[in-house]
């Protein structure tokens, strides 16, 4: 069972949390122990603040995610939040709210994972808030972060014929619940027989450990190109995309065959019985990047390492279209995941 | 029941609570609708960032909490944090957990409590979340303030012979809170009474309804007095005291006598034959700053309006000692309100 929590109290299970955290960023002025972090931005930068609430049993499902990958998680979501802006992570507040069957040794791995997001990324942890729920664990971090004043790329900026780019592959993350979800039902049945993940490490690594694309962010800048319109693939590709025609005020064409997609994906499709392009276009929880660039930037994009271009913005008229392998033509619909369903 | 908010959806529901917020301060360049939130903060400012989790059950009781006091209080208490740095707010997130009994309605009155308290103190809500629980709501807002870069007031800056002050008066929001849960035992059995709160009322507006203490962070600019140790008393005096004497390295005397108690709370201590210094001590949520000031300061302080000298900071050999009105000395306990308890 571990270490009862209320031996420590609050103020105790922070500090015992929080030892030996450095802060890293010149920004980062004064961390955990008062009523509020302090923080100085330089007069050429502005600020981002990004937030998620993450719940026991909506977001997570502790019976197949470990702690410390959740932690991780946890952190790393807010940080490609920050880095759809343009911009580059700096901080985090992390809150929790835990109930009494969570140990001290419970939270060490949570913190742990959250620590070790925030060491990968340069992220200082500078605050947060530690409390008791009734059931279950909710885990609120809010992330704070900068971008060069003329470099903050947001939802609304997308022009007719500009290109639209997606960094890595989609669909995976998806692919990796469902597996995890289906092993969590057949174990349910028999305890003694071991879940046979191999082969199918990326599809879990991307739903378990997902990473943020701080590399894209650098790699855009390094080629000069600034992307008219950027955001984070949360909810999966098809919300994302109306999300940009709506706040851009165009409409897109995105070409099925030039998704990426992970040969695991598509084996893991198969075996599943499942649309691979539903898949890739609704799933979600890819935390890459939705972009768009003007037409000038095409050389640069189409040979930047990861990045593949699938589509392009037009008229709002024209509305939102997929063309499917064979010529079809189909209106985007979001199914993506919807927290409140 | 009202209305059900899956038929809005996580977008429309957002889109519906913060429809026509506008952002009132030039720091505030970009707020709700895009991955982050975009701030610009003057040069010559710090930044603070302070973050509140509460969760149903453990922090409020919606059997007697109206959800626009619920959201009023939730908003202020995190003003609290930033007036208690020498600071003031600016922007806040605000995320939200529901489990499925609560209505669109329900939502409506929470969000205006909350833009209620950001009106009434210049704040603007620039993003946040807002997703489903399995059981109960829980509320995670994250204020970000500013400060003159050489006016912060942190926990650990208090010296021998500072001259303790505290702000307002201390005990009536815990005794608000005994009253409530007094008359929610009374209604379990008889339905058919109505509580009587007359001559109460103020007890109830401390613990229902909140205020942070702007006015004596202008007052104390005003008067060119820069406290030399500062926080907000949300657990209760003893344990804040602690909390400034164990950052500053310090000892204190507090005097009983000097303990600023309004008449409601001793007639009400009285009635539930409970110790009134021990209420006003160990109470919490009062939501009164508690800071020191170099005794030169003597004058000045002790002619300001709502606030009241109790006591002086000592070396950390002397101990914290209260001194009570018959003389006897007693070591401070921190008895405040323990959330993982």
């Amino acid at each position: 069972m571990g270490t009862e929590i209320a031996t420590l109290g609050e103020f105790g299970l922070i500090k015992h949390l929080t030892e030996g955290i450095r802060l890293e960023n010149e920004s980062s002025r004064y961390g955990v122990g008062d009523d509020a972090a302090v923080l100085a931005y330089a007069p050429d930068k502005e600020v981002l603040v990004t937030t998620d609430l993450l719940m026991e049993g909506v977001h997570f499902d502790l019976t197949y995610v470990p702690l410390k990958h959740l932690g991780y998680k946890a952190a790393v979501v807010n940080f490609s939040d920050i880095y759809a802006m343009n911009g580059a992570p700096r901080q985090i507040t992390v809150s929790l709210a835990l109930s009494k069957r969570f140990s001290v040794e419970d939270m060490e791995a949570l913190y742990a994972g959250i620590r070790l997001a925030c060491e990968q990324y340069h992220v200082d942890i500078v605050g947060g808030d530690t409390t008791s729920s009734l059931t279950g664990l909710a885990i609120s971090i809010t992330c704070i972060g900068e971008a060069d004043k003329d470099k903050v790329v947001y939802r609304n900026g997308a022009k007719e014929t500009d290109l639209i780019c997606v960094s890595g592959d989609l669909g995976a993350a998806y692919m990796g619940l469902q597996l995890l979800e289906r092993e969590k039902a057949v174990l349910k049945d028999a305890t003694d027989v071991q879940p046979d993940f191999s082969g199918k490490e990326y599809l879990l690594e991307r739903q378990l450990k997902p990473e943020a694309r701080k590399d894209i962010v650098e790699r855009l800048a390094e080629a000069g190109v600034k992307p008219t319109a950027m955001m984070d693939i949360s909810d999966g590709l098809s919300s994302e995309l109306m999300h940009i025609c709506t706040q851009s005020n165009v409409g897109c064409r995105v070409y099925e065959e030039h998704i990426p997609i992970d040969y695991q994906t598509a084996v893991m499709a198969e075996e599943f019985n499942m649309n691979l392009t539903t898949c890739a276009m609704n799933g979600g929880e890819d935390y890459e990047l939705l972009f768009t660039v003007p037409i000038a930037d095409h050389e640069k994009v189409e040979r930047m390492e990861g990045v593949r271009l699938i589509g392009h913005i037009t008229k709002p008229e024209l509305g939102r279209v997929l063309i499917t392998r064979d010529g079809q033509e189909f209106e985007l619909k979001a199914q993506g995941w919807n927290p409140l369903k």
